[in-house]
C-alpha cells in the first residue's frame, strides 16, 4: 500500500465542475490564486498545527480523471463533449506555497496558497479543504494533549470512534506528528511506520474464570509486554491480582510492564494502585490510564495528584470533540491580473497573493507574525510559506514523518516560550492593507 | 469501484490481535457473543437511525489477511510463527443478527450481535464500532434535519469539512438514506448512485467583472440548471441582477431554477429576495439557502418566516457537531456456555444473547420496546434483530439504498406518530433481568 491512496478528482463538490464547465465555455484559463486559511479560532484554540500537506501534494501530483471517472461524468448528462474531452487530459500544473507540516500558525494566516489555471485551482478546492482541514484540526488537538500530559507518553486509542476509516488512519499520523508515543491502530502502524501499542480489553478478562487466570494466560504469551487491565471487576482487587500474577512471573524471570485503569476516579485509584504495587515491590510497574481522556481530563487528574505514567487518549481527541470542525476556507484572492475579494457579511476576504512573516527574538521565541504581500520584504522575519510545488511537480522531497515530528517539537517549544494563554499577535502589513483599498 | 473498498483486518486496535494471540496459545476457540449498542443518548438525541450494515457485512464476508498484512504483523516481532500461520487461513465464520439499515432504535438496545469463535469476534470489534457507529451517528443527525426542514428538500453540502475522505463519502450515503434529496459530493454520487447537486461558488462571481456577467456566463453553459449565488457583494442587489439575467434568458426561452443565499439574516433576506423575484414575475424561481445550517438553524429561520424552498446542509450535520461521537460499545455477553458481563463503574453490561421486541398499536405507531433474551417469545411484538449472516455468509441480499430509504421513511413515520419529545419507553424483560442475577 502506498502511504496515501488516490481519492481522485471526483472527491469534489459538483459546483467545482459546473463552474469549470462555464469557465471552459468562456475561454477562461488564466491563473487564479486561492488562499487556504482558518477564519476564526474555534472554542479553546489559540494556535493551529499545520498537517496534511504530504497527502495533498501527493494527490495533486497524480491529479487526473480515470476512464471510469470520465464515464460517470458523461452519464450525468451535465457536461458537453468538448468539456469532457478537456477533462480527460487535465493535469494539475500549478504552483503551491505552503507552511510545512508541523508549523504553528494562527487565524487568518494562509497555510497554503495555490496559483494555477482557474479550472485546476477550482476543482481541487474541496479535496484541499478536507485534507488539510481535518489533519490540521487533529494535530492542533493532539498538541494540546501533549501540553496537558506534561511529558507523560500518550498513545492514540481513537480508532473505534473516529469519523470513518480515513479519519482513523490520519488521526494516528497527526498525533504521532505532534509527539504521541504510539497508536493502537495497526493499519496506521503499517502505513506510516508508527509504533503500535495495546494489550487486552475487558472481554479478555471475562473469557477466563477469574482475573488472575486471565493475567497469567496473557503473561505466558507476552512475557515481555504484559499490561494488565485491572478494572473489570474491582480496580484495587485487580491491582492485588497483578501482584499475585507478578509473583508467578518472577519465578520465570519476568515482570509485567504495567497495569491499565479504565474507569472510576483516576486520581484516587491511581494513588491506591501505586501503593499496592509498591508494597509488592513492583516499583517499575507503570500505571496506564484510559477512558475519556483529553487535555482537560488529563490536566484535571494530574492536578489532583494522579500517579499515572502514561495515557491512552481516544475518542474526544480523535474527533476533536470540543471543536469538531474548523472554519477553514479556500478563497480566490487574485484572478488574471486582478486582486479580488468578497464582501459577504462576516465572510470578508483579503485580496492578493500573500506571505506570512514571523519574527523571533534572540532566544528563538516567536514574537509576532505579519500577514503581508507575497513579494514584500520584511527584514529579520522568517518566511512561513515555502514554495513546495512548481508547475504541478513537488519542488523538494517531502520530509519523513519522523522529521516532521522533530520540526514540530522545535516549533512548539519556540511558541510555548511566549505566554501561550494570550492571543498571539498577528498584524496585517501596511502594503497588504493598502491593496484592499484599491481592489 | 465497488461500493465499499476493503479496509482489511489491520483496521483494528493492536489489543485485539494480542488478545487473539493469547487465546490461540490457550486453545480458546469457543464461540463468543458480542453485543453492539449505544450506552447513553448523547446531547439532543432521543432516537438513533441504524446505518452502516451493508459496509460491515461486505467486509466480514471478505475478511482475510493479505500477504502484505501478514508480512507486517511478522515484522512487528510480537507474534509466534504458529499464530501467524493461523491468521493466514483465518476467515470470518460467525453469525450476525442486526437491525436493518434505516431502523429506528434506542439507547442500550443492541443494534447488532455477533456470535463467532472468540478470536474472529474480537478482531472485528474496532472495525464494526467505527463503521456502524459513524454511519449511525450521521443518519441520526440527518433524520433530525429532515424533521426540522418540514418537507423542504435538503442537499448534503458537507464534503469539504467532513472528518476525512471516508467520512465525506459515508455522510452522503447516510443522509440520502434518511431522505435527503441530493449531495454535492460527486464521488458519492458515482459510488452510490445518489443525485448530485451544485452550481457556483463566490469565486465564480469574482472571476467576472460584475455579477450579471457571471450569471449570464453560467446560464449559457447551464440553460436548464442555473442557480445563481447572490450574496457575493449584496444579496438584494444580487436578486435584482438575477431578474436582469432572467430577462436575457427569457429571450432564449430559458429561466433560472433558483437563487442561493449564503450569508446574512436568512429569514429577512429571503422575504425581500422573494418579493424582488415575484415583482419580476419570477414566481417559479426557488430560493435555496446554505451557510451553517443544521436542524436548529433551519427550525429558527422557518419560525421567523423565511421564504426558503430548500436547504444546503453542510459542516454541522456532516460532523454531527453537537454530538460528534456516540458512546457506542461492543461487549462480550456470552462465552462458550457462560453468560458474562463486566461491572466497571458506569460501564455495566447486560449478560446474554439478546433480542429487541417492538410493540406497535393498531395504527402502526411504535409504543414500547423490550430488550429480552434472544430465544424469548413476546407475542404481538416485532423482532428487531434479524439474522443477516450465518457461518460468515450473508443470508439475504442487502436491500438497495433506495429500498433502505423507503424503509426508513416508513419507520420514521411510525416513530413520529408518538410524542417524539418524550423518552421512548424501553423495558428490560423479566427473563433478561433474572439472568443477570445468575451470572
Amino acid at each position: 500500500m502506498t502511504k496515501f491512496q488516490r481519492i481522485g478528482p471526483l472527491f469534489t463538490d459538483l459546483y467545482e465542475l459546473t463552474m469549470a464547465a462555464a469557465y471552459y465555455d468562456r475561454n477562461l484559463f488564466s491563473n487564479a490564486t486561492f488562499s487556504l486559511y482558518i477564519r476564526k479560532y474555534p472554542p479553546n484554540r489559540n494556535y493551529f498545527v499545520a498537517a496534511g500537506l504530504e497527502n495533498a501534494l501527493d494527490e495533486l501530483e497524480n491529479f487526473h480523471f480515470s476512464e471510469k471517472e470520465i464515464a460517470y461524468l458523461n452519464e450525468t448528462g451535465l457536461f458537453s463533449d468538448d468539456f469532457i474531452s478537456y477533462l480527460k487530459q487535465l493535469r494539475f500544473s500549478g504552483d503551491v506555497y505552503a507552511m510545512p507540516e508541523g508549523t504553528i500558525f494562527f487565524e487568518n494566516e494562509p497555510v497554503l496558497e495555490v496559483t494555477a489555471p482557474i479550472i485546476e485551482a477550482q476543482i481541487i478546492e474541496t479535496f484541499l479543504l478536507n485534507t488539510i482541514g481535518f489533519q490540521t484540526m487533529i494535530a492542533s488537538k493532539a498538541a494540546r494533549c501533549m501540553t496537558a500530559a506534561q511529558g507523560r507518553p500518550l498513545v492514540d486509542f481513537s480508532l473505534r470512534r473516529t469519523q470513518g476509516q480515513d479519519a482513523g488512519i490520519k488521526v494516528a499520523r497527526s498525533t504521532y506528528l505532534t509527539g504521541f508515543a504510539a497508536t493502537s491502530n495497526v493499519l496506521a502502524g503499517k502505513i506510516y511506520d508508527i509504533p503500535i501499542s495495546g494489550t487486552m480489553a475487558h472481554s479478555f478478562i471475562s473469557a477466563f474464570n477469574n482475573e488472575i487466570d486471565a493475567f497469567s494466560a496473557f503473561s505466558k504469551t507476552f512475557p515481555k509486554n504484559s499490561v494488565f487491565l485491572i478494572d473489570t471487576y474491582d480496580t484495587l482487587e485487580g491491582a492485588r491480582n497483578t501482584a499475585k500474577a507478578a509473583k508467578e512471573m518472577k519465578k520465570r524471570g519476568e515482570v509485567p510492564i504495567g497495569v491499565r485503569l479504565d474507569s472510576g476516579d483516576m486520581a484516587e485509584l491511581s494513588q491506591k494502585v501505586r501503593k499496592i504495587l509498591d508494597d509488592a515491590g513492583l516499583f517499575d510497574v507503570k500505571i496506564f490510564a484510559s477512558s475519556g481522556f483529553d487535555e482537560f481530563k488529563m490536566a484535571d487528574v494530574i492536578t489532583n495528584g494522579a500517579k499515572i505514567d502514561a495515557f491512552g487518549v481516544g475518542t474526544k481527541m480523535g474527533v476533536s470533540a470540543d471543536a469538531p470542525y474548523f472554519d477553514i476556507v479556500y478563497k480566490m484572492v487574485r484572478f488574471n491580473d486582478r486582486d479580488v475579494r468578497k464582501l459577504s457579511p462576516g465572510k470578508i476576504t483579503l485580496a492578493g497573493k500573500k506571505q506570512v512573516f514571523r519574527k523571533s527574538d534572540e532566544r528563538g521565541r516567536y514574537i509576532e507574525d505579519t500577514i503581508g504581500l507575497r513579494n514584500e520584504i520584511i527584514d529579520g522575519n522568517e518566511l512561513m510559506l515555502k514554495k513546495v510545488m512548481a508547475n504541478g511537480k513537488t519542488v523538494v522531497p517531502h520530509p519523513s514523518l519522523q522529521d516532521i515530528r522533530d520540526t514540530f517539537k522545535t516549533n512548539f517549544e519556540s511558541y510555548k516560550l511566549i505566554d501561550e494563554h494570550t492571543a498571539y499577535p498577528v498584524k496585517i502589513s501596511s502594503r497588504l492593507m493598502e491593496l484592499q483599498g484599491k481592489v
